[in-house]
């Protein structure tokens, strides 16, 4: 039989449910994987506030000294999130010799190399499935699962929130602060979505996997990071009708020594099996050498669906504890990469351009004159008529340019005395 | 460094892939796994005439037990295929205390729970990632990736050729014989395609998913199995017409304390993501508890594809090889069920029913007369005209029936003499 002694930081949504699961699953996980966790503390700054019946053996405290120090515990679960406290509970449950399970993809964005570097020293194990996509095993299976395939591109879908949002936006027609209003009433989004719909939570996340599958420690700061709060119901429509999706993509690319980071809304096929990830649901697409496209797909979010996340953790921490030196198959946390990464203003892609123009003669011979002059081609135009406004919208979708370029191409249409307001640009990925 | 000697026995297409990705990635997996293989022995009974350049320090031999019995080989990889002698090689390398990986899925389906017991025994592990969708990490994330889960429910396309045959029938309207052909030029199918085609490839597997989702050993001869070849592109495009696609579909599904296995063509919506699943890919929805639904989906066939799961076995197999005793996570190969088979007359569907009849007044109040008669209701009925013939097609779908009911109906209807030809009958799967 193995026996881990549990303690868990962090009392929320998250460690709420693995303290359900493993309450619930206490037979079905001693029976099957031959394991017995036994939840000796838990810790939370306003555990006295909490549901905790059922738990009278369990040292209940507000201290979390008391959890990494006490020497019966085997395994700290952090579910505090954020840089800190958790940056100290990590580091000094390592040091007091325990194993760690996180979900904090924040922490190991910023922190990731330095920590696992200490649980390398230490002989100890961090575990983190539910970091990127809830439960939903991709790190397992980027780690483990593909042992020995080399990694050339990942596009995820990876935050839940965004996912909703775009998709109720899609579905109902609706702006985003309706349909932020509605994942917020779901539960879906926090209060101060920021984090969320601004990318930089799947910006966390991508950073997590490009270390995994491409071995390369990469600087928030050197991702290229754009949220969905410009997107407009408008868009999506035109993009419908020409066959094409909107999703917040996380994508990370190799091209011959460099990698290609970002997040952006990007539109994609609608046929593409990513099109139809909705909803809170996360999917990533990952294109593998000599395997090829794999693409996993589930629940992302959730309580239940993170909880998951950490329980699997706990037993496959479990099963090996006997032999924590070869824990981490694939989870080299150490940049061994020589890999550059590509400036944004290098990547080429196709664009989706909106441009909201009088409706007279000669208004799209100025718009794609100018682009022509930076060398930026039009596969399609649409322009539709106008029913009640002087404007009518433009919509083109170029072949592939640089972001400097059109960058440089919008500017001068902005100032185009026919065009009125900003124009919309949007990334189009080919998967 | 973790250093692993391979004895490879069976040197055809899967073996040479997997020597060929050893070699390429020597440094890769060096520096990424800290791991060395060395390539003790290649066994195959015709390795003279195989191209073997490169392998001058390897034992090349026609002999297996040369290679289960050299005492510097630590593992043993299998890819003759088949029982015999698969099941002496794998045994036999047990007990002579080595590790073994394969791809035989006939061979686990058939015995499994005497070879995992035998390693148990031996405290060595089997690893068999390729067995089921090739590279794809299928077993990993049903023994590892969702530990803690249940299991409530399997649909997977898992045999490649008879996705490629339905795909090739859909997109060019073509009959079964000539998408076999297809297959075969382009060595998809074997010359004798039976096992595909009949779907007992796909219940071999299907039991060995069975074995590690449930803890239910199953006997073939216990599965319900119907393959492809009485599919007629004049159902599929009936199918497409009600948005329907079919695919060859393994099933379990747990209800209450029983579990319905069975491998059919089966009816999905074709805006389900099981239904784009094209070609020789194969996917796996599973339906877990508390996570929800997870699929996962790629390249399931093909020399590269299967070689990516034996090498990703090796190299998870090296990284735990100093603890054999905790290797397997949730791979119990062991009947710890208590579930009973559920009888396919007992398991209740749609149906999608054709009949070729007269075109006359009054044939359609006798068909479903008798569907009536057997407590079958309809859902909806669609009579097309006809255009040369004096036969018309009539197509029903069915409301949730017994397989036992349904085949009753249609004898009955058999016998009407407005019915000309046998009536088909396909199962629907609302996923």
């Amino acid at each position: 039989m193995n026996r881990l002694n549990i303690g868990l930081i962090g009392y929320g949504t998250v460690g709420q449910g693995v303290i359900k699961m493993l309450r619930t699953r206490e037979n079905f996980i001693r029976n099957k994987f031959n394991t017995e966790f036994t939840i000796k503390a838990i810790c939370d700054r306003s555990i006295h506030q909490k549901n905790t019946r059922g738990l009278a053996k369990t040292n209940l405290t507000t201290n979390y000294l008391e959890v990494i120090n006490d020497p019966e515990i085997n395994v700290v679960i952090e579910l505090v999130g954020g840089m800190h406290p958790s940056y100290e509970i990590i580091g000094g449950a390592l040091r007091s010799g325990k194993h760690v399970v996180t979900a904090n993809k924040e922490l190991l964005a910023q922190k990731g190399e330095e920590l696992f570097t200490e649980a390398k020293k230490k002989n100890k194990a961090i575990y983190f499935e539910s970091s990127v996509g809830a439960g939903v095993p991709i790190i397992k299976m980027i780690t483990e699962g593909l042992a020995g395939n080399k990694f050339n591109a990942i596009y995820g879908i990876i935050n839940g929130t965004c996912n909703f949002i775009l998709t109720e936006m899609t579905k109902n027609n609706w702006t985003f602060s309706q349909a932020l209003k509605e994942a917020q009433a779901r539960g879906y989004a926090e209060r101060n979505p920021a984090l969320d719909v601004n990318g930089i939570d799947t910006a966390h996340k991508l950073s997590i996997l490009v270390f995994l599958a491409l071995g390369k420690s990469i600087k928030l700061n050197d991702i290229y990071i754009e949220g969905i709060t410009h997107i407009s119901h408008v868009d999506i429509e035109h993009a419908e009708s020409l066959g094409l999706s909107i999703k917040l993509l996380a994508i990370a690319k190799r091209v011959k020594n460099q990698i290609e980071v970002r997040v952006q809304p990007t539109l994609i096929a609608k046929d593409h099996p990513l099109a139809s990830v909705n909803g809170i649901f996360n999917a990533i697409l990952i294109d593998t050498d000599p395997l090829g496209d794999i693409l996993l797909y589930g629940q992302g979010a959730g309580q239940m669906a993170a909880a998951s996340g950490v329980v699997s953790d706990l037993i496959n921490l479990a099963a090996r504890n006997n032999s924590p030196s070869t824990i981490m198959v694939g989870n080299l946390f150490q940049d061994i990469s020589t890999f550059k990464l590509r400036e944004i203003d290098q990547i080429k892609t196709k664009f989706y351009l909106r441009f909201m123009a009088i409706d007279k003669p000669g208004v799209l011979a100025k718009i794609t004159g100018i682009l022509g002059e930076h060398g930026i081609g039009i596969a399609s135009v649409t322009q539709k008529e106008s029913k009640k406004s002087s404007t009518v919208p433009v919509v083109m979708l170029t072949d592939l340019a640089t972001e400097s370029m059109v960058r440089l191409s919008l500017q001068q249409i902005t100032r185009l005395s026919v065009v009125k307001s900003k124009p919309v640009a949007i990334r189009m990925e080919k998967l």
